[in-house]
């Protein structure tokens, strides 16, 4: 039997999603929670890779069990979150038909990344920005973004994928109280290392190194040489992840 | 010339607010940046201790420079503040006379303690207390603390004040959200671990091992074996200092 899992985790103790061989991985974190819960050793699929330190609030994960406890579901999310650390909260778990794959079927992907340009000790994931920002020239260059583009200029070199075209559907910045700032980013597929990159990017835009306009010579240059630096993880939240049926709860 | 600073920060890093050999505190932290800004060695006196990984909104410290720079007092402090690591932040100085003194002077401390019942990854600075807490049961035990008592049953043993009497003039629990509360205290003085060991005896009350009548007993005793038990710093704030004279902005 095929089951989803929503689950949100503080990446700070973590090296990212994926299972490592010598350091705690939310991946690792997780099976061995719902081993104990199941009664056997399960095995999860992630929606996709976060990297170290990168939190999430609504990833999806998938895995299969011989058979359901008889407890009420409650009582099995109750159990599943005993067992698991402080930074790792199961929310919902979802029934799924056989085929059902949390990454190969998943449509589209939000990120949240946080700034804030006034110092505040106790905003611990969002990023420090000693400049003003300019929100205007941010959501200008955005807008740059939206629609299909070939996105290896904000991609980790190495990576290994086959195309590097994205669709973006969503990009926006928004200031949520004085020097607070959240940007939004909505896409069918993320390169490594692409929402870093691209808030590195927007930033030397808003903190006035370059124009919005430069943002089209970045894209067009389809060279990671040619964006801004990549931001820490940190800040950097994976907000969502959607697929093209709806998530049935247990 | 004699002057307060207020300052927030976030304790994790540090070993609370007192200078020690061989550990970073607070004191030293601010005392370098303020030797740095003003151009000479600069000591600080702050409003009391903070234990380790405690945090602090409204700290208040006195300290005396020889003159002023003459640059503007949005400049001294952005230049403070730059030197200062991102946990500790300067919020305003203010002049005072010669004789102020912060610790002696302060006629009360406010402290707040934030506790979350479900689970939640990113409250960094909550405690998790894992059963349902009655909030009725603990502010009707909370007023019992409210005038002037003996406060050893909450006093770490050794502590070295002459008196364990304290006059609480504010206590109450309040819920901030679903599963998650603030629990506020407003005294003249504090004992050493005072908060802490008063939190954790609410929450056995909160949680049902005890009736809000117990809290009668426990301050009664005046034995620190009688109280419940101390709670984990990184969840405290305190809040406010407050003086008899207005502080003005330099």
């Amino acid at each position: 039997m095929r089951l989803f899992v929503s689950l949100s985790y503080n990446g700070t103790p973590f090296c990212g999603w994926q299972l490592q061989p010598n350091a705690p991985s939310v991946q690792e974190t997780l099976e061995r929670a719902l081993s104990i819960t199941f009664g056997e050793k399960v095995a999860v699929v992630g929606a996709g890779r976060t990297d170290t330190g990168v939190n999430a609030r609504n990833y999806i994960a998938h895995f299969d069990v011989q058979a359901l406890p008889s407890e009420r579901t409650d009582w099995i999310i109750h159990k599943i979150n005993a067992i698991l650390p402080r930074e790792v909260v199961v929310n919902s778990i979802f029934r799924a038909t056989g085929d059902a794959h949390a990454r190969f079927d998943a449509v589209s992907r939000t990120y949240r990344y946080y700034v804030h340009t006034v110092k505040d000790p106790f905003a611990v994931h969002s990023l420090y920005f000693r400049f003003p920002l300019d929100i205007e020239k941010m959501n200008t260059a955005a807008r740059c973004l939206l629609g299909r583009h070939d996105f290896s200029s904000f991609e980790k070199v190495g990576g290994a994928n086959l195309t590097s075209f994205c669709t973006v559907s969503e990009a926006f910045w928004k200031e949520t109280g004085p020097g607070h700032f959240v940007f939004t980013i909505t896409a069918d597929r993320f390169l490594r290392n692409m929402v870093r990159a691209t808030v590195g990017t927007l930033l030397e835009i808003g903190g006035g190194k370059h124009s919005p306009e430069w943002i089209e010579e970045v894209l067009l240059a389809s060279d990671r040489g040619a964006a801004g630096q990549s931001v820490a993880g940190e800040a950097l939240f994976l907000e969502k992840v959607e697929y093209p049926y709806p998530l049935v709860e247990l």
